[in-house]
Formats: structure tokens, sequence, C-alpha cells
């Protein structure tokens, strides 16, 4: 391949780390939200997801290009192939991210109940698995692209844990089972942010070791 | 291009299609296993999700050998990467079948409470959006893959209602609250099948119309 070719390649890593980045920020500012009951910082998140839209397009677009003018093969189809997924990926992370938001403007306008659960732990897990799914794509490191998808189970094990004690609440206050399935369904959303950076990190393994991982049993 | 070139790319609608029809029977198989509450139905659908997830590696498998060899460019490169994408988005309805199944298997095994939400029209629905898509794909039929993407409203209204019922039925019988919410997943599981159908459709119309029609407000 041309050096053309591997100059294109390295603008459009950048960009998907862009649009990482612009995730991530998402994601955090969704969960300040949530912690400050904050309804018109949700709504701001939810309003400007046409930005993380955007950049999607943009990165497919230039993928697209790079392929038809390129025309690589092997290694380098791969990953333009995994790069495409990838940033498919980024943008439902994005909605994730609007999901959580939307759910903050509706329990935000609502009197906090006795009981609410802390995301906070699972939360900063979820924008680390993340983080790494990312670090793992430019490094193209397995060992941490593996560690990402052990982390997915203690991400699922916290939703059980959120699941277990708002059914409970559920049970002692059900004039609050409104307030409380909203907060049930942020855990949702933390989970569903924890899959699609295990797709990442799979989209990786799956580059470097050239073999079908995404459904193996591990 | 060339005839062996469209010979490969026939070949391929054709593997899309069984994947599709095989999805299809297994959203079909859950929901009948959710009416019947039929556990070992349900176990069934979850054991044989390998299928799913191995048809669909070989069909990326396929894609990729067809972009290297042949390296189309233009509308045929552009269909490619559209089936990569919509070959996904067949998997992940097969893990919403997987999904509601597993939720079957839980609350199969408990006492029905005397409420319980009716799930046959919006299955319905969603199996008809899943079809349709597909259909719209084959036949790179926009005005089919439209009407896919205003059908998503009417689950999401479905949803709707199916929330604001099971609410109730959880303040009147809040001992019951872990049945109720297995039984509103399976909403969201249905949801979520609509709307990867209408990424699906989405596809379609930016294969065709060749314009940013994603993220576009409609």
């Amino acid at each position: 391949m041309t050096k053309h070719f591997h100059r294109e390649l390295e603008n459009i890593k950048k960009r998907v780390l862009t649009l990482g980045s612009l995730v991530e920020d998402r994601v955090r500012s969704a969960v300040k939200a949530l912690e400050e009951m904050d309804g018109a910082a949700a709504a701001e998140i939810v309003r400007l997801d046409y930005e993380v839209d955007e950049m999607e397009v943009e990165i497919e677009e230039e993928c697209l290009k790079v392929l038809a003018l390129h025309q690589p093969v092997a290694v380098d189809l791969r990953f333009i192939v995994a790069v495409i997924k990838i940033n498919n990926e980024l943008e439902r992370i994005g909605d994730q991210a609007v999901n959580i938001a939307q759910r903050v403007e509706i329990i935000a306008r609502r009197p906090k109940p006795p009981f609410t659960f802390d995301y906070a732990v699972m939360s900063e897990k979820a924008i680390r698995m993340l983080k790494m799914s990312l670090d793992a794509l430019v490094n193209l490191d397995v060992d941490l692209a593996y560690k990402v998808i052990t982390m997915d189970d203690e991400v699922d094990q916290i939703k059980k844990d959120a699941y277990d004690k708002i059914k409970q609440a559920i049970q002692e206050l059900p004039e609050r089972v409104g307030y409380y399935i909203n907060l049930l369904l942020i855990s949702r959303h933390l989970e569903r942010l924890g899959d699609h950076s295990t797709n990442i990190a799979e989209e990786v393994i799956y580059l470097v070791e050239g073999e079908i991982f995404r459904h193996a049993q591990y």
C-alpha cells in the first residue's frame, strides 16, 4: 500500500478517536446530570446528539472513499471494515448517553424517593471500558481488549445488584414505581454501553487474531 | 463488474435472506413460547443461538472475500458495506429473540398474576417490520423502507401502552414486581427488534438515495 493510503488510514484512526472522546464526554455529562438531577443539562445532551450522528456519517464516508480509491486487501481491508463497524458502535454509545439523559429529564422533575441507586461505580467502569477498547484499537492491543471483555461481567453484576435493590424499593414504595422504573432503565443503558465497548474490543481481537472471536464461548 | 462478481453478489443476497428467515423464525418461536409460557421451548431458542452467530460470521467472511477479490467501487461497494451492516443487525435481532426467551424461562416457572400484557399485536408488527425491511433490501424498494420507519412509531406506541398498564399492575400488586419487570423487559426487546429493522430500512434508503438518511429528522 502507498504512503498516501497509510496517511488516510492514520487520518481515519484520528477521527474515530475524536468521535470516541466526544461520546465519552457525552456519557460523562449524562452521568453528571444524573448525579446532580440536572434536567437542563440532560436536555442539552439530547439536543447535541446530532453532532455525534454527523461525525459518524463523515467517518463512514471517509472509509468508503478509501475503500474505493485504494482498494485495500488483507489486513488493511479488514481494518477499514472493522472501523466502519466500530464507528457504528460509537454512535450507539452516544445514543445510550441520550437515553440516560432522557431518563434524567423525566425523574429530575419529580421528588427524590428515600432510596435511590448510586450509579457512580457502574458508570466509571462502563466509561473505562470504552476508553480501554479504543486504546486497544489504536495499539492493536489484544490483551487490553480481553480485559474489556472481562470487565463486562462486572458491569452486568452491578446491574443485577441495582435490579434487586430497586425491585425491593418498588415493593416498599409501589406508588413510586414510575420513578424507579426510570432508575432501572438507566442501569440497562449503562449495561448496553458496556456491551458496545465489548463489541469494539471483540472487533479488535478479531482483527488481530484473524479468527472469529465474536461468538466464541468465553 | 464481471459476471462472476454479480453471481457472488446474488449468492450473498441469498444468504442474508436465509439468515433473515432464520432470525424471523427465532422471534416467532420466542413469542410463541411467551404465549404458551413454555420454558422448555424458550431454553431451546437460547441454546440454538450459535447457529445465527455462525451464519453471521460466514456472511461477513464472504463479503470480505468479495471486497478483496473484486475490489468493487461506487454502488457495488456501498452495497457490500450495507450488507455487512445489515448482517450485523440480523444477528442482533437473533439476540433479541434470545433475550425474550430468557425472560420467558424466568416467568414460566412462576404463577401467572391476574393481569398480564398481550404482546401478540406488538410482536406481529415487529416481525412484519423485519420482513418488510428485507424485502426492501432485495428489491431496493425505498417506499417499502419508508413504511418500515413509519411502523416503528406504532411499535413504540404499544410499548408505551404496555409500560403504563404494567406500571399500574405493579402498583396494585407490588409483591409481583419481579414478574412484571420481566414482562416489561419483553416489550423493550420487541421495541429493539423494531429498531434493528428500522436500521436495515435506513441502510436501504441510504443505499438507494445515496444520501445520508440515517440521522435525518423525519
